[in-house]
């Protein structure tokens, strides 16, 4: 049985400034909530239609398929809800690949950007503070259990980077060929955003900017999805460290 | 100004089935617009709310943005709305390399795949019969017009893959390192089901099983979204053509 103050709590938590001031965010689906409840991440109540999960019982609650569906925001819940406890904070590694996202405003592209992360082995996601919130439903659903495993930090982008010493790579339309460049197995590379791409004052911190050719006829000035060129990007400086060996 | 008739006709072609009885189907925003318009695709009606298309009267009808939102099937519907006519057969090339798809079921990972093609000069895309149809306006939308300069082919994939004398490859998690592997400049590519992969009947097909290897910590067996597997595998085959002369 759920009450109306939990009901309202969880379905506060679609909103930023709720999620941020009460340090809690929503996983949705039995795949999702698993990924969490064998990361770092605390649990705080689970909210479940099945009793299918292996979790001490002071935190699940068993619920109906009608009260589900009052605190989910999928269109099809999927059998269980839980509420995490957003980390403290997050030391940067500051060491192998890291992708740092400038803006980056749809949470589709920001939860399969974390997904790529994920599958290519990158620790660290760094984001400047107008990219979307990483624990926005949206986002956590499209990273399919991933956000588990890849440390999201929110900063000041440009500090970043002027204070990091690392090489820093940007994705642009005008750059060097990715194909026929040298790639390091470190460093930052920045993707911007959906629109606009890069900002102004991101781009004068670059040191190397990169492009992914097009090969079709170039009637075109259509550029690739953030998301997809992340992940042809990211599938480029990995293959070096196995095909440069 | 539009007639109710219009109306309840260009609603109509939400619907696959209203689509093909009328060989006709929508397209929406400036750019996607244009896009068309400077391609072989033949417009039947030009629904907008300014003037700002060059092309013959008759076909223009100027409307309100109240009009728009009548007809328009997005939250914020953009200037205009087109009516195009689906060309009525596309002659399959078999040539260079093309991307198979078996199955793919989510209409954004469609029109991704799509303006993938556009981008590595993949001329013709070919679907099995059961992947969702190319003209549904969440595909269009998701092409950002490359779907005007893409030949996509719905058939019998497995008719297709066992009268076809090129090479043929399957995305597989269990396939060949396609970094390490030797990929020619022509062949079919074919991806899987968003949740199956590909099935058994077109998997007995393939000649080379091929796989984006995980950089990760192998803690998940979640597979990459099969719009970004897609661009990975494009991005190779292509890399060769340039790396490999």
């Amino acid at each position: 049985m759920l009450s109306k103050n939990q009901i309202k709590l969880i379905k506060s938590l679609s909103q930023k400034k709720n999620r941020q001031q009460l340090g809690l965010f929503t996983v949705e689906g039995i795949k999702g909530i698993n990924e969490f409840l064998n990361s770092d991440f605390q649990l705080e109540n689970l909210y479940t239609t099945k009793r299918i999960f292996d979790i001490v019982n002071h935190q699940v609650t068993e619920i109906s398929e009608i009260e589900l569906k009052k605190i989910s925001t999928l269109k099809n819940p999927n059998t269980a809800l839980a509420v995490f406890k957003t980390p403290k904070s997050i030391s940067l590694k500051n060491e192998g690949l890291i992708i740092a996202l400038d803006d980056v405003r749809d949470p589709g592209n920001l939860g399969t950007i974390i997904r790529l992360c994920d599958w290519y082995g990158v620790k660290d996601l760094v984001c400047s503070t107008n990219t979307v919130d990483c624990y926005n439903s949206k986002v956590v659903q499209a990273t399919m259990g991933s956000l588990a495993r890849v440390n999201v930090t929110y900063l000041d982008l440009e500090d970043y980077l002027e204070s990091s010493k690392a090489n820093i790579f940007g994705a642009f339309m005008d750059g060097e060929n990715i194909y026929n460049s040298s790639l390091p197995s470190e460093g930052i590379v920045i993707l911007g955003n959906e629109a606009n791409g890069i900002s102004e004052a991101i781009s004068s911190k670059v040191e190397r900017r990169i492009t992914i050719p097009q090969f079709g006829k170039k009637q075109s000035t259509e550029s690739l999805n953030v998301a997809n060129a992340t992940g042809i990007i990211l599938s480029e400086f990995r293959r070096r460290t196995i095909t440069e060996m």
